[in-house]
């Protein structure tokens, strides 16, 4: 059966907040939504009721992650996005980016190509949807190269992008580069008349850079903080540019290590809740236990909560997207409508689909998320379906 | 005649803006404000005309000021206070600190005794008025020196600066220290205990050794950005911390030379209006023409709006105080009220001078600066008497 009702829960609903209401899901929309007070004819839904401490909020989009629960974009394989789907509802996403990193042109191919067939053929309700490409790379600065690998790393190449985003079916949404280095200005250019996002990032781009780079169309800035070049008094670079400008958004990795939780604070004073988007950028060891790791063909040890190089280089995260809203709120004393905003409803705007995922909103897909009082996720939705049930079977 | 009747102008007073008014000044202080629809009997004042697009603002106050027009406080001579005293009213300043650097022992002695005796003895209305004394080091971080000679920095001394503040005759208001180095969180506890506010300046303190230093009593920063650790995402240091605490307020160099327009704007943006103090950091060549001239012993080359050492360390300003006021306008897009409170409201807050100073209120020192349409000075009162009147003769 395909029609659910939830009933009960506290409802954060795209205007207002429902104190305990209900969501109808059918054919994998929100097709109700309302106080209990109020409630439909339930005949032909499945109805599940739900704690009224618990939270109805829309389904969380990740717009910059590698892998999960041993699989890696990278890897190139249906089963390892099929394992990424299937594993990322538990965190309470329920759509996201696959996101590549700088390889070789050919694996960097292969990847685009299993993505782009995946998008078209391989999609169903019941896991996280593949919204489209993330290319973090290989058009990146190696001064701020972080864990891309250097020897991969070159210049823009319009002739390049536009191949591989045939080879991707046109699936590539972003383009994390270095608008600094040869070619990266126009790149930015093409990206931006191609509807795709010119997003800062691995970057020793200087403020003056940056502005160009906006004026070019950037929009966008990958992993604030991390992997550009830092803030000076004389010289604010990419970071004090994304702190001043509001035509960048920005990514941020809110795990506490990535960026010290006061830097998160001040991020978010700065940028306020609609210029902030919250993401994992985690690799293959997220939900898994601690030891060594691939990453793009190197070794990445994980424990502590952080993922290193062997020169203790952070390497991704193993980050959940939920945990980065809890720590949103205990980083900033921001409210859970605001982490809502960063999590959901910013990456749907920026990603040009709002009009069918970020909210709780009649005849938006039903990518739901049901917190316990913990705000931890005790159910997800995917496109109508069941996809994780804490202490449940997973349907 | 002692009386003077102000009639005309706009004025910014207290807690409103006056389209066109009058102020009464008599025996050095404000006695009257108002619109000139309730302008009282003017018989016995002197009666100033002034155009109705000239503005009234409260006297500005600098405290950190090491020298203007060829004087230095560490000349330690009761003509070079003289020479400041006379000369800032040019610039709107109608107050300040007398601010020494680090020197030998000696030459501080000789500064803070000079400064306390003229203070006690020699100040008179009609030019700025001292009121206290900024001692800068010598009890800062040889790793941010700057422009403080690194041969003359020494451990923070209690007993030292007990001494030297007899020998000032009581009259050190701030103290520019390094909390981090061997006796700075003892010395934040005793000056905070005595009444005398302890800043963090020319300091590598990490935002931990801030935070404890708040918790000793820290309240300011010295000019914020400048000779401090910088920010970074996993260690804020003082900028950051300057940036996130509300305990602390900092002085900012808005010359636009120190720090760059944008992050005056973003400390503008974090720290707001009311815990920002606007000061000059002038040196002796302020007012004089382009040339070498003396810092402390050492050769200072001023040329281009800036005032730097042989290596291009930035040693002190050529800024005005006026024109920090209208930087900030142009850097920040801020009112000029704002700026009053930046230049005026806030420093005699941090001095607590407020009773007297800081506003255009009636029972204040009759403190008072005309700006022109272009916000540059046209006429300054100090205590009741005129200092400055440009094109007119100074009395």
């Amino acid at each position: 059966m395909n029609a659910i009702l939830l009933k009960g829960m506290q409802i954060y609903a795209e205007d207002q907040k429902i104190e305990a209401g209900y969501i109808q899901l059918q054919d994998n929309k929100i097709i109700g939504v309302g106080p209990i007070t109020n409630l439909p004819e339930t005949e032909g839904f499945e109805v599940i009721e739900v704690s009224p401490s618990f939270k109805a909020i829309p389904g969380l989009i990740d717009i910059h992650i590698h892998g999960v629960n041993g699989a890696d974009v990278m890897d190139a394989t249906a089963e390892a996005l099929e394992t990424m789907s299937a594993a990322l509802p538990k965190e309470g996403t329920t759509s996201f980016l696959a996101t590549t990193m700088t390889q070789s042109q050919a694996a960097i191919e292969n990847a685009l190509i299993n993505s782009g067939n995946y998008i078209e053929k391989q999609q169903s309700p019941g896991k996280a949807e593949i919204l489209g490409i993330h290319l973090e790379g290989p058009y990146v600065n190696k001064a701020r190269a972080g864990a891309q690998p250097v020897e991969f790393i070159v210049d823009s190449s319009i002739e390049q992008c536009k191949k591989w985003n045939n080879l991707a079916k046109q699936s590539i949404k972003i383009v994390t580069l270095a608008p600094e280095q040869p070619g990266g200005m126009e790149m930015v250019k093409y990206l931006n008349e191609n509807g795709i996002i010119a997003s800062i990032g691995h970057s020793d781009a200087t403020y003056e850079e940056v502005t160009q780079a906006i004026e070019a169309g950037a929009k966008h800035v990958t992993h604030l903080f991390n992997q550009m070049r830092g803030l000076h008094h004389r010289e604010p670079g990419v970071v004090g540019a994304a702190l001043l400008r509001d035509e960048l958004t920005a990514e941020i990795i809110a795990d506490g290590v990535h960026v010290r939780p006061e830097m998160v604070k001040l991020a978010f004073q700065q940028k306020g809740k609609t210029e902030l988007i919250l993401i994992t950028d985690s690799m293959r060891a997220k939900c898994l236990k601690n030891g060594v790791y691939d990453l793009g063909g190197q070794a990445v040890t994980v424990e502590d909560g952080k993922a290193v190089l062997h020169d203790g280089t952070l390497a991704g995260s193993i980050l959940k997207l939920g945990h980065a809203m809890k720590n949103m709120m205990d980083f900033t004393s921001c409210s859970l409508e605001d982490t809502i905003q960063m999590a959901s409803v910013n990456p749907a705007k920026q990603l040009n689909v709002f009009d069918r995922k970020g909210t709780i909103t009649i005849g938006k897909d039903a990518d739901i998320v049901i917190l316990d009082e913990q705000l931890e996720v005790a159910m997800t939705f995917c496109r109508g379906e069941l996809a994780y049930h804490r202490g449940g079977e997973q349907q």
